[in-house]
């Protein structure tokens, strides 16, 4: 297997899938704002969505169509979520798959949409329906950065990842783009990732891995604590590569293909962990020897949504102390007298009390760019890794508007 | 009962109650930081602690005592927490109350030690004992201001409140001080509190009121949503305003007592949210309507721990989408489709939707220094209230170090 990441310029789409990426009007700023990604064939289609009890519309109506189990095309507008937008915003996300099918040539059901922006206003539906008749038009199989763009909102980079393999001796690629920046916590955020393929996949076997591949992945990392009311993950099989039966968990090249799943997926989680808002660092927090697997969940969160801690990273602060009573108000067991913190391989706290190692060998690990916090509570053998940014000014100074 | 905030130069000791404080040197600005409460006579003392697993070696030696009921003395240092410091840190914490005791010629077991600041190094226990022996010759009736002085950390303003009242005619005194400014959450946080009054009490009915009045004050706000390892509110009833019978709940000024605790320390919550670092503002978020009060309770407290929406504050952006999301998220049941918001009397979202009020009048609301969030759930009779404040750039800049 080989991953690949191709370079700013180029994301390659698998066999029978193209894409565009066009500017509608939906946001002020005069930057692209509406995605359309279609398959040429029947694409046996997974998806998982927010926890959010608050959720948008275009959630609600992907829900609905994913019983479907088939996909012929994404559409998504970035600059406005059409979250709590009621019967009206749930109309408006059926008018753009409608609109999509007409424009496309493709069964309305086998549309899936998705928004990110702002939440509680109606979308603007004359610019966004002509924006969908003008990307129908556009879509093409070197359309991937363009759609990749147009889904951005605080973004500052595009973020996509594509890994090849072989199935039957044929060639296969899968491919994702994601946006998302800010309101990121466990169980998603303000986030979107479309995942295609041109394997062919069962779709009771697809939607099985994309919620293994989504858990160890979009689900492990956190920018603020917020969860979003639009987060979706889609992914698209259409079988063009013209390997002989489908993959399932039988098939001898599914762990090719989960592999292949978790990398682009944690790849695209990893990028907007990377991508927080005002944020240069990625740190990943392993939190091991917990009582169990849930309790290391809860201590790893607790660190890395500490706001005291995060704003700590972005002064090269290195406090452990602030480690440790973020850990202690967890909902997880904790016993002070047993903790050990490692700050890359140095050893910061041992049965909770300062090792005595220079606060400069500990300040050299939080001024690089990655680094991990590894903490052993020693009461078991659960096991967690959350990865996160440090907060900075500049963070507040993205939300206040 | 009269309640009176004294300016900032006096604070009001009740009858029998001496303070100082000074600098001992704990802290590298030339700054108080040690602080001394003592009681001429034996105070009957209830006290409420952190619930953090990481607690402090002062928190430790503090519950240990309070099972004696009797306090003469309270010694205070800020700039370090003496937290994560194990057996040598329980030692020094120890050693301070002997050498308090040993000044005041007082017995040992009747100090009560707390300790503030930076987690993690072992107290310089010299210039404490220093400080301690130095505080316990300064100490007098109108030392309160420089104890509430020495106890500050990234506290920009002295924090006290005095309510007098009648107990059989005689004049009754309650005094309170206090400090916090950040890291303050739900069950407490960075803060301390001590409270002292001249009326005389029996302990059981002092240790259940204190619960209570914690339970409507420092337990209702919430600056950064992080818990400290160091919390403690201390109660001292001396019976030094000479009424006859101690105060209990069978007492016929039982509830005027309970009125001024409750005054005492509901304002000294709401400074410590008014001083919150970097903030300028205090929000009221009320949640009404829940399935019940602890449902209303993990509501707002989303709200208000959402640095989205805190952020949106410091802005004047006014963003009732984020409020929304917050609810959704908040581990309590909200039909989205029922949810009401208003922002102090003006109605922003009904049913889950825009209202269509003009965003000037809602910017109008939180441009002021104080405003109220009020969401009704529409699902039950579950209601709370919780005291917050924005997050600014200036947070950020306090917390890098």
């Amino acid at each position: 297997m080989k991953s690949e990441l191709l370079g700013t310029d180029e994301i390659l789409l698998p066999a029978g899938f193209r894409a565009a990426g066009v500017r509608a009007g939906i946001k002020k700023r005069e930057v692209k704002d509406l995605a359309l990604l279609v398959s040429d064939t029947p694409a046996t289609v997974a998806g998982v969505f927010t926890t959010n009890q608050v959720n948008a519309a275009p959630v609600k109506l992907c829900r609905e169509r994913l019983t479907g189990g088939t996909a012929r095309a994404v559409v998504i507008n970035s600059g406005n979520a059409n979250a709590c937008t009621g019967a009206d915003g749930l109309a408006d996300a059926r008018r753009m798959a409608t609109v999509t099918a007409e424009a496309l040539g493709v069964p309305d059901e086998t549309v899936f949409v998705c928004s990110t922006g702002h939440i509680g206003a109606r979308l603007p539906m004359d610019v966004v329906e002509a924006g969908v008749r003008h990307a129908a038009q556009k879509v093409s199989a070197t359309g991937g950065r363009d759609a990749a763009e147009a889904i951005m909102t605080t973004d500052i980079r595009v973020k996509h990842w594509t890994v090849k393999f072989q199935v039957d001796g044929k060639p296969v690629v899968l491919s994702g783009i994601a946006k998302g920046a800010g309101m990121i916590e466990p169980n998603m955020a303000t986030m979107l990732a479309f995942v295609m393929t041109d394997a062919a996949v069962d779709q009771a076997a697809l939607q099985k891995a994309l919620a293994a591949a989504v858990n160890q992945s979009f689900n492990r990392i956190t920018v603020d604590g917020d969860q979003s009311t639009n987060d979706t993950v889609l992914l698209l099989a259409n079988g063009q590569a013209g390997h002989e039966a489908a993959l399932n968990e039988d098939h001898p090249a599914w762990p090719d293909f989960i592999a292949a799943l978790n990398e682009v997926t944690l790849q695209l989680a990893l990028k907007i962990v990377e991508d927080g808002e005002g944020a240069n660092k990625r740190i990943t927090i392993i939190v091991e020897g917990a009582e169990s697997d849930a309790d290391a969940d809860k201590a790893a969160r607790a660190v890395a949504n500490s706001f005291l801690v995060k704003t700590s990273w972005a002064g090269v602060y290195p406090n452990w102390g602030r480690v440790m009573d973020a850990i202690g108000y967890a909902k997880a067991r904790v016993d002070e007298d047993k903790v050990d913190i490692w700050y890359d391989e140095h050893h910061a706290a041992h049965q909770g009390l300062a090792t005595g190692i220079p606060l400069e060998t500990l300040k050299a690990v939080i001024e690089q760019t990655r680094f991990t916090i590894r903490i052993n509570l020693n009461l078991g053998e659960g096991r967690a890794v959350v990865y996160t940014c440090e907060i900075t000014e500049e963070y507040v100074r993205i939300n206040v508007t």
